[in-house]
């Protein structure tokens, strides 16, 4: 998918929501548990009940991996019924993937030729040859951690280095030069709030993914505050607080009210800010 | 496995090498590939051709996801063959991993439970929370990455902080906090050559997983001045020259002699330093 594609789905729809698929056989409604694929069939009706109201979906690899060939049948099915049904929506695979040059470029192919997702969120730790197999792809997306929303953020994102420059700064200031902003992305926690100001210092143009709202603590407002610009350049993404806003027999109900409270939000925001 | 295991076989066989199992369907010999499953045929002649001579074996994920589910059906017979044939060699998944706290306790649960390797390969950059998940687990490991062996280790890992400290080195001595030398290791590269010096300061303990001899250029004998210590402290990794060593019928041969030789130079080095 271009960036161009991605920014008029959103201003289209109004929404900026990228709903994580983390299923978790202990938390998913105690009824799906007898069917024969209950991961599948949880998150068939968790898209069909939100698409309408997201323009991405980021299925986090872990959740899938956990129970081995099996939660990776899932995984397969969960992505070609994304791209038969909902082929406008974008397509994250979250797996913070990352390795020396040969070895990332077998996780390129892996993503962007098996899976053939349009995005893959990569860890930065290894540089620069471990990031470019990822840009080499026509369309695709690297999205690259910067400054992550969990609290073990600050232990070496947030080391400056002797001119002062924070390693989160510095990651996205070296690894953008190796790409553009229409095949990278950031990801920048949601529970980071005012940093939002900072990184747009170093990356005004570039889409962020926004992990954080909800169940971590990260607010939509002020993300959107410091955050967005004049192509929205976000894409705010919420996974428990959509999958498991109930877990009795309406769950899907449930996730679509609160997909839909969340677009009525952003579309505010994007009258606000765009 | 505890580390006293660990050590004991590396002393009783004279040999730290760890066999990287890293199998490329593009450099496999041709006569595997009418097999009905080619890598899992090409890893079994190898791991029988090398086990006498090695202490450790290191598939990396990439080559087996790359093919999606069938990639992930050879991982899983590798596995089980190491476990019912080799079960005193060291198996570690080389699959450089981390997220927030929840998810990377499902990475954790991946790999210790589902496919209960002994050590996992751990990416740093989200700290604390991304890490401790894996080390609740009695005698596994996490093996963090500290200074890998690629030509991109330069754009992060050495960036010095305000008091001077490298990245590298801050990654050590922070996450060294969270574990003990006996469910921690670090990843160093070979071609790192005369910093193990600097490694050995931070940790003086740890055993050290070493990628990068062979095809990347790296030498075992500065590996081994530098790094080594009284309990050897080392697991050195070689993939591509032991598995490519031949392409012809006789591969697995091939394969045996170039462990063989490492095996030698090994056991010189253990001699001359342990």
């Amino acid at each position: 998918m271009t960036k161009q594609q991605l920014v008029k789905q959103i201003f289209d729809k109004q929404t900026f929501l990228c709903v994580g698929l983390d299923p978790d056989l202990q938390k998913i409604p105690a009824h799906l548990l007898e069917d024969e694929d209950p991961i599948f069939a949880f998150n068939r009706a968790i898209i069909d009940a939100t698409a309408p109201y997201c323009v991405a979906y980021k299925p986090n690899l872990a959740f899938y991996e956990s129970t081995g060939i099996k939660g990776m049948l899932s995984f397969e099915k969960t992505v070609k019924y994304l791209q038969d049904n909902y082929p406008t929506h974008f397509l994250i695979a979250d797996a913070k993937r990352g390795d020396i040059g040969n070895t990332s470029a077998m996780y390129a192919k892996t993503f962007f030729e098996t899976y053939q997702v349009d995005a893959l969120t990569i860890a930065p730790y290894m540089g620069e040859d471990s990031v470019k197999p990822f840009l080499a792809y026509q369309d695709k997306w690297a999205i690259v951690l910067a400054l992550t929303s969990n609290k073990g953020s600050h232990d070496f994102q947030l080391t400056q280095d002797t001119t002062g420059m924070r390693l989160f700064e510095k990651v996205i200031a070296t690894s953008s030069q190796w790409g553009t902003d229409e095949n990278m992305m950031y990801v920048v926690g949601a529970t980071q709030g005012k940093m939002f100001e900072d990184i747009r210092k170093v990356a005004p143009h570039h889409f962020l993914l926004v992990p954080g709202i909800g169940a971590q603590g990260g607010s939509l407002q002020e993300v959107c505050r410091y955050g967005m610009t004049k192509d929205c350049g976000l894409l705010v993404n919420s996974s428990r607080g959509i999958l498991y806003a109930s877990n009795d027999i309406h769950f899907a109900e449930a996730a679509k009210e609160a997909a839909k409270e969340l677009q009525a939000q952003m579309k505010e925001e994007l009258q606000a800010h765009c």
